[in-house]
């Protein structure tokens, strides 16, 4: 069996960039076979918020999502953004369905607790309750699935997941039905040995060498959970791993992440 | 073959109740075998223009949709209204998966010529267009579309259509799977013959009577082109069409509109 599937992520900075997402989405719409896009939600949540009055509040990089900024993460990830990526796949030839976790009981999470930190509706998810039947079906059929990181905790409420960690789940998932390229697609070139030197990307990354760069400092904030979450992947059945620059979907280049 | 497919849309003032909203999706997930949901919108997207200082603009019981305006739906019926009847329903043991127009290339829609009246981003659809293929794969493999009324044009815009058309349009299509009792439900006990007598239900409207009723002006406003519209579903094929209150979808009331 030759055949793959491939697993997208696509980040913020390209949501936020009409030119940009619709770029990235004609590359992606020209991936052959089988494929999953997951998104991110860019700057439009928080822009809404504002809009409204609402404050928005951010620890440790992480939204507090209350029940008002629940509704307008699922407005804007669920609604907006999810919907105006499939109207451009569509139109590109790519038959996308959009989704949230909570449709088809995709992928159940579990509300984080309120201790030490009280993130409000925000949920964590368990790989191994992404539904494989839901995916297959849909992948199978020829379509492809877009989801956003909406999920639900199965008993009728929302939660705001984080969006590299539904990559991750649904790549484990997926891995189920056929061997799983996933690429995590954000601003850089890949994850740099100098944040200052664009082209100083890192080759390959594996556990090992993972602790050593944490240690050293060159992984550090943000880009340490994206690595750790790549990692998980890789010792979790995803064939191949790699966090590239957006415009680099179709390219081989990037960084590597292995077991 | 005595398998039947339930189709059935919800409008607007049950959406705005989540009392009325969580007795009415229990009696929808109660009901066997294949089933649909299509939803309205409520006053929710009207809130939300309101306190962005957006100006909600009507004409003939129409939103008028400029591109601002668009961005509310979708964020509204097809983010925050469709995903929460989805956890909802997910919560009753009901496998829902939403969906919008977009979605699966569901259901195409054509932008309405600007003239005489321009709406803007309004849609209007052709019921041969939809997604069979899609449809049937959901409803045979378990699944319970839940759809809102936010189609596309299949050239990556977004287009708001009126939710009895996709009904009517889904109701139409879905009869290709299988017989479709399509239920309208809404605010009132069914067309009534005294808009002031709650229980002056007519039981039975054909094309004939529609004209008698239309012409003495029983059938006036917005109930015209509701019948209209289950009249059009009668005619094409569909089973059962009933217009009916929302708590008497389980039960046998209300009207019933033949060919």
């Amino acid at each position: 069996m030759d055949k793959i599937i491939n697993v997208v992520k696509v980040g913020g900075n390209v949501i936020d960039d009409s030119q940009a997402l619709k770029a990235f989405l004609k590359e992606f719409s020209s991936l052959e076979g089988m494929k999953i896009l997951i998104h991110g939600g860019g700057k439009e949540a928080t822009r809404l918020s504002g809009a409204l009055g609402l404050e928005t509040k951010m620890i440790g990089g992480r939204r507090v999502t209350d029940r008002d900024t629940l509704d307008i993460v699922t407005m804007v990830y669920a609604g907006l953004i999810n919907k105006r990526i499939v109207s451009m796949l569509q139109s590109l030839g790519c038959d996308a369905v959009g989704l949230s976790g909570a449709d088809g009981n995709l992928i159940p999470a579990g509300r984080r607790p309120a201790s030490p930190v009280d993130y409000g509706f925000v949920g964590d998810i368990d790989p191994s309750g992404v539904s494989v039947k839901f995916l297959s079906m849909l992948l199978e059929n020829g379509f492809v699935p877009v989801i956003c990181a909406i999920c639900h905790d199965t008993f009728g409420t929302l939660l705001n997941c984080n969006a590299d960690s539904v990559a991750g789940a649904v790549a484990i998932g997926a891995s189920r039905i056929a061997p799983v390229c996933l690429t995590y697609c954000f601003e850089k070139n890949g994850v740099l040995s100098d944040p200052d030197d664009a082209d100083s990307v890192i080759e390959r990354i594996d556990g090992a060498t993972f602790r050593i760069l944490k240690e050293d400092g060159v992984i550090s904030g943000g880009m340490l959970p994206k690595v750790k979450n790549a990692l998980d992947c890789a010792s979790c059945g995803v064939k191949e791993v790699r966090i590239c620059s957006a415009d680099a979907l179709l390219s081989v280049s990037g960084t590597y992440i292995t077991e």
